[in-house]
């Protein structure tokens, strides 16, 4: 188990394909959602946002919400993510349904980052 | 599909889960392996590098090289990342095999750019 640990993560690092998948909790430790995957820039490298999926059985009826990733705290106790935001403040949240994303471009990227209260680095 | 295809990709940004299991070409289009994850640092969300797997049978006997995040280039046309690198230049480079990773050190970080002549720009 050890090994599969170590190329999982280190102090510093986290694999792609651990994020996914990973559980999302607020600060009182109640599971929020989960992470789908993670956007990066093709260039740069940079996560840019993390998508949280939240409510729905078996994926169906989920919804998506981006995040900054900024946003995300890993947690090693809880083996996830925490993330500062109420139930309240994220069911007003930027979300779109399944095979309705929006284009992701700057202006959403900006009013994402806005709703938040994350400031928008990108250009 | 093109719904599908705008979560995972737009021009600039890229889903992690499209990049793990990406195939990888060399600069003649000759496959050299795919990607296998990548590793992101838990902080800044850049990442750092991404693991290469490459050789052995339905990922047995298969051997894993951490190449520098700048080091790949997609391409829309091939589908995949080209990196300018020979398989000869690859065969001597920083490897480990399945279970039997280093410890993803700062040490070991500039080991691995600058067997690639890439600068390791973290810290």
């Amino acid at each position: 188990m050890a090994e599969t640990i170590a190329i999982d993560e280190t102090n510093r690092l986290i694999s792609s394909d651990k994020v996914d998948g990973t559980t999302v909790y607020d600060r009182q430790g109640e599971k929020l959602g989960s992470v789908r995957n993670f956007m990066v820039d093709k260039r740069s490298g940079k996560a840019e946002y993390a998508v949280l999926q939240f409510g729905g059985i078996f994926g169906i009826g989920s919804e998506y919400y981006p995040l900054p990733w900024d946003m995300l705290t890993y947690d090693t106790n809880l083996g996830g993510y925490v993330v500062e935001i109420s139930k309240e403040r994220l069911e007003a949240a930027p979300r779109y349904e399944e095979r309705a994303e929006p284009e992701y471009d700057h202006i959403y990227g900006r009013q994402v980052y806005g709703y938040w209260g994350v400031p928008y680095p990108f250009v």
